[in-house]
């Protein structure tokens, strides 16, 4: 075995929360996509910051690599421990530290999911609005920079995360940011770990904005007679100033597979999905004046509600969005796709890609958060028909480029992990260099999570 | 003189664009403080990316130091050349690029002033709108992190930089970011760009985020008892969610001098400030519910607007306060401080703040940006004074200490420069030697504005 020595320090150090059984690796190598598994040496579930360390200096010692795990729903292969060595899992440390209702922020360690954490803060009125589909862990969606439906109004984990603390390669602990609301004091570190991937170190504390809960919040969903139809309608609505608090675009095949799996029923044709949050009053408002614009499109009525159970029906099948378009293909594994673009160019970055798609001969449902220009193709592919993962690799190849080409970016949310290696030279240029000099600066070793994000030596 | 062969060098490139004349040398070695002058070897006048490519070449390969400037207006001496060299004038490279309606985003020059810049968008519905005070050049607000009156809903340089050009120690030119609205393709190079104060590379371009000019505006300004009760109504207001686009706070020492300033009649009183942006109807209701709010903290009947010039005339008033405050005190200089906490220790902070100058012998009205717990005292000195100068700093001193205290930040908008690099240390611990390892690893010969932001060999 690899790394042996290392090992054995560590399992001095966390006892029976080192495993090297081969079902616990196996449920730590593989990811939520088309990666090949790759096992660990072991797994770690460290309790405190002060274990973390102790296993980084160790590693480092060793040069055994070190890679996090959240809760292993990253779509880009991001957590396998392509050169062995130990991955950190960090469920144990999933304790809410201090929610602070005064200051609007809460203090977590990194295992804490998304639902556990609004769970815990519903008592307070206030929420955390990031919310990728899955129930992922707020350290996981920091190393990702992760967004989702909510992003259009509340930002992604970018403009949520007020600071962390973190172990870096050598064992030294930072902690980046304040609980002030902003800062011009130096380089903004919490800015450089956020979307790190778990590449310039491991994060064991996060501090997070929190929002009020809204007083009132309105959500409809409408159809329209094509894409483009759709999609200009969601342009004017941001033009207008309109305050979306989500916007999200299904296509027909998409609305399709919505209706077969949630029972809710949809005309096989695009929709918008959106809420706006306010007051009783301006939500009206909101939801009226977006209901002309659509119209103006060609939509079917805008039907809009503020009940609460008529509007968790709605996220709930858009949340669920992933596992519905799965079941329209029996067996089918999903290649997720993550183009975004200018909104000026989102028709084009749509249209030319369910072109694409319809002239090959896998189905490629596409859902997305418009609002940010940001869209999914779920490419399903047979596992067992190679040929299939090799026309569904070219089609997200061919949507890479078109973002590129689009002046947008190859991954809007999903992260760089291994799949969006290809493209970090043409979207980053020279810049590309400089994300490795930093990685060098901080990780001489190469321990943090080898073989992601930058260039590979 | 110092640098000769590479001012000769630099004379070849620029022609008369490089000037040693004194005069300009002195105008370009003072700052908006009490920072003594430091004139530079020579000046600059650059006009493209390329000229400043060529500059930093000549400069790097003679380790003659290079330092931005903007429009010289930043506070904790950030533009000046401590260790001599070329100082780099940004005024040429003034230029509008291109301005994108529908993608509501626009590249510039970072020359460019903000005035300048909403003056070119008024046509299109648009604006930018973070605003310090001065009218400051856009290179500049994104080199020190700027922040304004209205960051509390539409943020900082933070969150309106999508991307910048930047010509980096060794020469390369990197762009960061892309146009798409989020992106999560690796390293936030241009979050490490923005706050970096000319350290880690000449901004030679700029894209920005616009808003559009909201339908309809609402501002208006009361009074309160006490210091204590403002504080509390702008706590209870961002609770209630209701959506400020500026709020601001002025003590009683603020509102006299604006009223002997500006001739707008203001109660000897603690004032709130405040502005909210939308539909008719919202802006309405949003002042109606702050006006609820305001007077069960004792406020004066909170007068509102629509009006335009009304509106104006009032943030007029604010925008020049600092000239205002400046006039209170005959001959007077100031010293500005800038604290940022978070909102639940914004009545402590400033209520220390405000006894400790009213122990000492100087005056130094407050104001600030309280939504986001950020508030400047403006220290009052006569520049015949040496002593009154070390008054000054000591309070300041015990600003910065109190603000670290009570978990905020040495500094909320102005940034590092030379004025708070002794509280970086406290603030960021091993974040400093991070930061100080990025600067090596990017500018190893230390020439991009030396003696600033990090530690100093
Ligand atoms: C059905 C479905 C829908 C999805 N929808 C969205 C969406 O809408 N938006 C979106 O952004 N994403 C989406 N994703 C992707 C995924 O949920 C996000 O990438 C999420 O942020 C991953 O979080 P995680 O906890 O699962 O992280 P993991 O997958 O466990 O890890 C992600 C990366 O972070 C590192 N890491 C994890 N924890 C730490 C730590 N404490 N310190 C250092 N490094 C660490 C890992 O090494 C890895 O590189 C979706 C995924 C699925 C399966
Ligand atoms: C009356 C008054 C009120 C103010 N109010 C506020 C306020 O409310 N909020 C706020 O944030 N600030 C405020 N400030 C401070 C100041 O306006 C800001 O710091 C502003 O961002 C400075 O911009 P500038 O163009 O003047 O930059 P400069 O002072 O010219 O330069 C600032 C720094 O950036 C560097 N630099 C400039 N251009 C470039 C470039 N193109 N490439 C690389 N480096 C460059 C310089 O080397 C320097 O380190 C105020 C100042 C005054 C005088």
């Amino acid at each position: 075995m690899r790394h042996a020595d290392a090992l054995d320090q560590l399992a001095g150090l966390l006892g029976p929360r080192l495993s090297r059984s081969d079902a616990e690796r196996a449920q730590h190598g593989r990811s939520e996509s088309h990666f090949p598994t790759v096992l660990p040496d072991a797994v770690a579930y460290p309790e405190t910051a002060a274990e973390v360390q102790e296993l980084v200096r160790i590693c480092a010692e060793h040069r055994c690599p070190v890679t996090g795990w959240g809760a292993g729903t990253s779509l880009e292969g991001h957590g396998l421990a392509v050169k062995g060595g130990v991955v950190v899992d960090f469920t144990r440390m999933n304790k809410v530290l201090e929610v602070r209702p005064a200051d609007m922020d809460v203090t977590i360690q990194p295992g804490v999911t998304r639902e556990a954490l609004n769970e815990e803060l519903r008592a307070t009125g206030l929420f955390f609005p990031v919310d990728p589909g899955a129930n992922a862990s707020l350290g996981g969606m920091a190393m990702t920079r992760a967004s989702g439906t909510t992003t259009v109004r509340y930002g992604s984990m970018r403009e949520n995360v007020l600071g962390v603390e973190a172990v870096l390669a050598d064992g030294r602990i930072i902690r980046t940011g304040t609980r002030a609301r902003k800062s011009a004091a130096g380089y903004d570190l919490t800015a450089l770990m956020v979307g790190s991937e778990g590449t310039l170190g491991l994060v064991t504390e996060l501090t997070l904005r929190l929002h009020g809960i809204p007083e009132a919040t309105s959500a409809g969903i409408c159809a329209f007679p094509d894409m483009h139809a759709a999609v200009t309608a969601v342009m004017e609505t941001i033009q207008m100033g309109i305050p979306m608090a989500r916007i999200e675009f299904v296509d027909a095949a998409t609305a399709r597979a919505f209706t077969a799996y949630s029972g809710l029923e949809m005309a096989e044709a695009p929709h918008l999905l959106v809420e706006f949050h306010g007051s009783p009053e301006s939500v009206a408002q909101d939801a009226e004046r977006f209901a002309e614009i659509v119209a103006d499109h060609g939509a079917s009525p805008f039907r809009w509600s503020t009940r609460e159970e008529e509007r968790r029906a709605l996220w709930a099948m858009r949340h669920n969005g992933y596992y519905a378009i799965l079941a329209a293909r029996k067996g089918a594994r999903g290649l997720v796709t993550d183009m975004c673009v200018p909104i000026s160019q989102l028709a084009t970055a749509v249209e030319e890609t369910q072109a694409d798609i319809a002239a090959g001969s896998i189905p490629g449902p596409i859902l997305g958060h418009v609002g940010d220009g940001n869209f999914h193709a779920i490419l399903l592919i047979d596992p067992d028909q190679p040929a299939e993962l090799e026309e569904a690799k070219r089609l997200s190849h061919r949507m890479a480029e078109r973002a590129l080409r689009l002046g947008g970016t190859c991954t809007g949310e999903h992260g760089v992990g291994m799949g969006k290696l290809p493209y970090m030279e043409a979207e980053h240029g020279a810049g590309w260099d400089v994300m490795g000099e930093i990685k060098q600066a901080l990780d001489p070793l190469g321990i943090l999570n080898p073989g992601k994000l930058v260039r590979q030596g």
